[in-house]
């Protein structure tokens, strides 16, 4: 058997996330339809690829990953040209390697960064406007950064889980949430072992409240307690969110 | 009779251009519609908006200056609240400000300037399809600056005008042509008094040419010269053609 391992990046304004689904387009299926070719099954489908994450509908990748298993024994480099011909232009393959046979692009992984953009001026750009959550206004740096350093650690983040996931082991390890500010944005850079579903969403959410006064880089610590959605802050909304790497 | 000058930013992937065609969605219509609450005429329709430049279908800006007479007083600041409270948001009004009653967009402007995007990797990202030419491959820089060279000062552009334009006074004074290599693009950014149809994209066609040694710097006074178009290079696509800049 033969893993290959794909750097897919994608513009995900147009998909339901990358995991298939019975409604909507996902990335999967379209990396799998531009796999087909090379090898199928008996009803015609290419073979099942493996992302590292799901990704939710909107949100966009620079470097998501996927494994896929193959028989065939076309070299990554022009399996990786054949994909981009075939793909469409809201999704390319970056990168295209022979890895450990076995490699699983999801069980294998060591950890995720994720930046979330935010646009703070009156009018946001009509070419941020697919890529950057526009909330307006001031914000209180200081206060947010202090805030998100109370999240750093080895923590329960139930309290950051979106209400109804099934996952029942909620404690996960930030390993840094960096706060920029280039012209006009406020951008978050976090990276971690694994994020819950909403996590980085929820999270960004609770930041911005501190960030505009209504609650205190004091109150993260209660809310990491509560263990409860309804302790901590509004989910930002998908399309700010780029999956940006993943290590193994 | 009141003057508004407004300055729009726009993604032009989902228009026909700035001016309203029959055919097609244009700024020019989004913008009309969105005044028509202000003051409507006899058919209902909002005051007709004069922009400096048409922008072609597909073509991006980032400053595109639009002009309209008004009877209305509700104050510039309003307008523009109100304006982006009713467009869609791949069409922004980044500036509003009452001008010398009579002032016209397009009459007096005295200077345009633009950015064409070039990105040259083999694989494109795809967070730039809509906002860059992807022309993969190495190119000579030095060649295609001292081409640029010559194209720079007053001539006559006819071989870069598209072909069936009626426009007949074909001189026009070509301030600046920089050349620039953000990683993975190469960025055209020319200032001039004003362009013919599609001179821009035949400049940079023209001058990628020369970047793959198809064309030499010596040949561009030979290429103006002939004032045919067939002697310039091919006309790059329109999606990487922002118009930055009116100046008055």
């Amino acid at each position: 058997m033969r893993t290959l391992k794909l750097t897919v990046a994608y513009d995900g304004t147009n998909y339901c996330g990358f995991q298939r689904q019975a409604n909507g387009l996902s990335v999967q299926e379209v990396l799998e339809d531009a796999l087909a070719p090379f090898e199928r099954d008996a009803a015609g489908r290419g073979p099942t690829v493996s992302g590292a994450g799901r990704t939710d509908a909107g949100v966009h990748a620079l470097g998501q990953v996927a494994s896929v298993n193959v028989a065939f024994e076309t070299p990554a480099s022009a399996v990786q040209r054949a994909l981009n011909a075939r793909l469409p232009a809201d999704v390319r393959v970056v990168g295209a390697v022979d890895a450990t046979p076995g490699f699983h692009a999801r069980h294998h992984a060591r950890g995720k960064s994720y930046r979330y953009r935010v646009s703070t001026p009156p009018v946001q750009s009509p070419f941020d406007r697919l890529y950057a959550w526009h909330a307006p206004g001031r914000y209180d740096l200081d206060a947010m950064r202090a805030a998100a350093e109370a999240l750093v650690g080895r923590h329960d983040f139930k309290s950051f889980q979106a209400r109804g996931s099934a996952v029942r082991h909620t404690v996960r390890t930030m390993r840094t949430i960096a706060i920029t500010t280039p012209p006009g944005e406020i951008v978050f850079e976090v990276e971690g072992d694994g994020f819950l579903r909403h996590m980085v969403r929820a999270v960004v959410g609770t930041l911005l409240d501190v960030g505009t006064g209504l609650r205190q880089p004091a109150d993260m610590a209660a809310i990491l307690e509560a263990r409860d959605r309804a302790a901590a802050g509004p989910t930002a909304p998908a399309h700010g969110l780029t999956l940006v790497a993943v290590t193994y």
